[in-house]
């Protein structure tokens, strides 16, 4: 037997940019993100979510203009890829075969953009096609939700759907460009603001406690969408996600290393349990209170700290009461949890404001007891 | 404006064996790569192809033994995944499907792998079925053919066909390792393993003269397929190709960085005209004899290197002869080529044996009379 060790490292780099107007004729932002490629006049695909144009109907003719005032930088290809927003774009192939398509009949080729703009799905989605059409297209992000902005849209993963399974196809490819465009905020209904909330208070509350502690302080602020303190909101959580991203060795995941997930064992289960009527972020703040609660109950945490993590929740706009926390199984979403790990079970909990710890067990009496005064809304005094 | 500069390295590495007798029962070398991933039972699914398994009818019992013997390391899922060899497991989405299907069915994870065991479409194929399910099951490679194991099976690219054009969906992902199973050569017909040797001769040509002088001397032990010439072959020819990914800078192609393309440029157009008639190996071939006619009608390469390369090239056993070099459209191949490059021009002629130069023009008048040279078999005294 005779062997070489191949060895070798990739550097990635990406600017995750957050700012408005983007597509004002004298913002020179996504320009100068096309000439990290090279002085040139690039070919960039637009690909954009219908929702998000349904709500900013002037967005292509902003475009075309931004695109004329730089036409020596820029080519924007005509039409625009149309999707349908939302999960759909992830579960029908649709979408993902138009843009092969397109690629195809644009002559889009590895030195060519595309230029995704949408909420989570369509980054996702469209991203997934932009990383295996010609073994990869460069992407430009500009996610539209608070959701997609401060958690799904900057970082390295996308994915689709296969036949009911969600993400089970997908890559992880670091993008060329994300641009956070607060103006896209505007068009969202209340519920999709709030939605993007739950990935803030989760962030903060393993990793910054200072973070957890201007939350809650901005909570009423939060809850009337000030741009002030939502722009705060989530570029300090994208901020947060991005060092995760950076320091944990692992960013493809290809060991042990996980996602931030503290409150999601319970929040992915009870998104399947109310059939997807309780959205990600809404399920996510129940399991955030499910498990400071159990945290408060094992003791590692006071109560000040579990009631300002509630007042938090509920003063951002959450509901923390679901039937599908009734009809939480548990031991069998604990268990489906630990699988998800690859056998061992591993659970995040609080040690204060802004620090976490992870356990391997879970004492199921103690968690059914939290799991009842949620449902109940009994908190200590 | 505010932005934050993501940036990351990931390091790859992955060992290339070359060994005998894999599933021996006494034989570590799987065993130890899959402790590379630590001290576990590893959960393995085998995904053979039907002509391997046709040539090595004893294979599914002896790699049960083999498992059966490390049954403390290894749990090789049943039933194994039989896929259709060949080009028709990347053209007919079927194979990438039923990988997909097995992977829900078998629990495949993350932490398990797919073993995969057959020729270069084989590889290709279900290397990306295995690169996206879950974003990247763990895949160790044991490629069968010549040409897969000093080339095509060892770097880190995959690729299925898309409506019709070759390689058009991939991903640039690291194996978790590659075994080059020298065993499984001997059912190979004179034509597979003579067309795997192209790919030798290009790569000593650009970068190892001492190598092609070797080949120049062994090509007649080579066309009798001489078990240890053949085994030097692939093993350098291999290495060279690992050293080229290694210290390129650009392993996964993001920039200008091309793979290593000598002769390439009218292969690919030849391979087309002759409708697949003539494999890659032998248009090849012949692409290397037409850019070596071409270097030397430049004035890069004197008489004896261009006649060692051709007397290399008949000796393993090629025809330098087809009707598809006359039916060569040199200007649209090379438009073509120019496209794929992304518009700029690049082809590599010679100046040495083992020595290459990229020029950015070609001059059509000599190419043409080259052409004609080599269709008529003239050639300088």
């Amino acid at each position: 037997m005779w062997q070489i060790l191949q060895a070798f490292t990739m550097a990635h780099e990406f600017p995750v940019c957050f700012d408005r107007g983007t597509f004002s004729p004298d913002n020179r932002l996504l320009v100068d993100i096309l000439g990290r490629a090279g002085k040139a006049r690039h070919r960039v695909l637009p690909v954009i979510d219908d929702q998000v144009l349904a709500g900013h109907p002037d967005l292509l003719e902003r475009m075309r203009a931004y695109a004329a005032a730089h036409a020596d930088e820029i080519e924007l290809i005509e039409p625009p890829l149309m999707v349908r927003g939302g999960e759909i774009c992830k579960s029908d192939p649709q979408e993902v075969d138009e843009f092969y398509q397109r690629t195809q009949t644009d002559r889009i080729d590895r030195h060519s953009f595309a230029l995704v703009i949408g909420g989570g799905a369509v980054v996702d989605a469209m991203g997934y096609a932009a990383a295996t059409a010609h073994r990869g297209i460069r992407l430009i992000r500009m996610p539209t939700t608070v959701l997609a902005q401060n958690d799904a849209g900057i970082g390295v993963k996308n994915a689709i759907n296969y036949k009911g399974r969600k993400n089970y196809l997908g890559t992880f490819a670091a993008p060329f460009a994300v641009i956070n465009d607060y103006d896209f905020l505007s068009s969202l209904s209340a519920r999709d603001r709030i939605c993007g909330m739950a990935e803030a208070v989760k962030v903060a509350l393993i990793r910054d406690g200072e973070f957890f502690r201007w939350l809650h302080e901005a909570r009423h602020r939060l809850a009337a969408f000030e741009p002030e303190a939502m722009e705060y909101m989530i570029s300090r959580c994208a901020e947060l996600h991005l060092n995760h991203i950076r320091t944990s060795g692992d960013p493809f995941e290809q060991g042990s290393a996980r996602p931030l997930d503290f409150g999601h064992w319970g929040a992915h289960r009870m998104e399947e349990l109310s059939d997807s009527e309780l959205r990600h972020g809404e399920a996510v703040a129940i399991g955030i209170a499910l498990d400071s609660l159990y945290s408060h109950a094992m003791g590692t945490i006071n109560t000040e700290t579990l009631l300002a993590i509630r007042d938090t929740l509920e003063g951002v706009g959450f509901t923390l009461r679901h039937k599908a926390l009734e009809q939480l199984d548990i031991d069998a979403a604990l268990q489906g949890f630990r699988e998800h790990l690859g056998g061992e079970l591993c659970i995040t909990l609080l040690t204060a404001a802004g620090q976490a710890e992870e356990v391997g067990e879970i004492d199921l009496d103690v968690m059914h007891r939290c799991r009842q005064n949620l449902v109940e809304a009994v908190w200590p005094a």
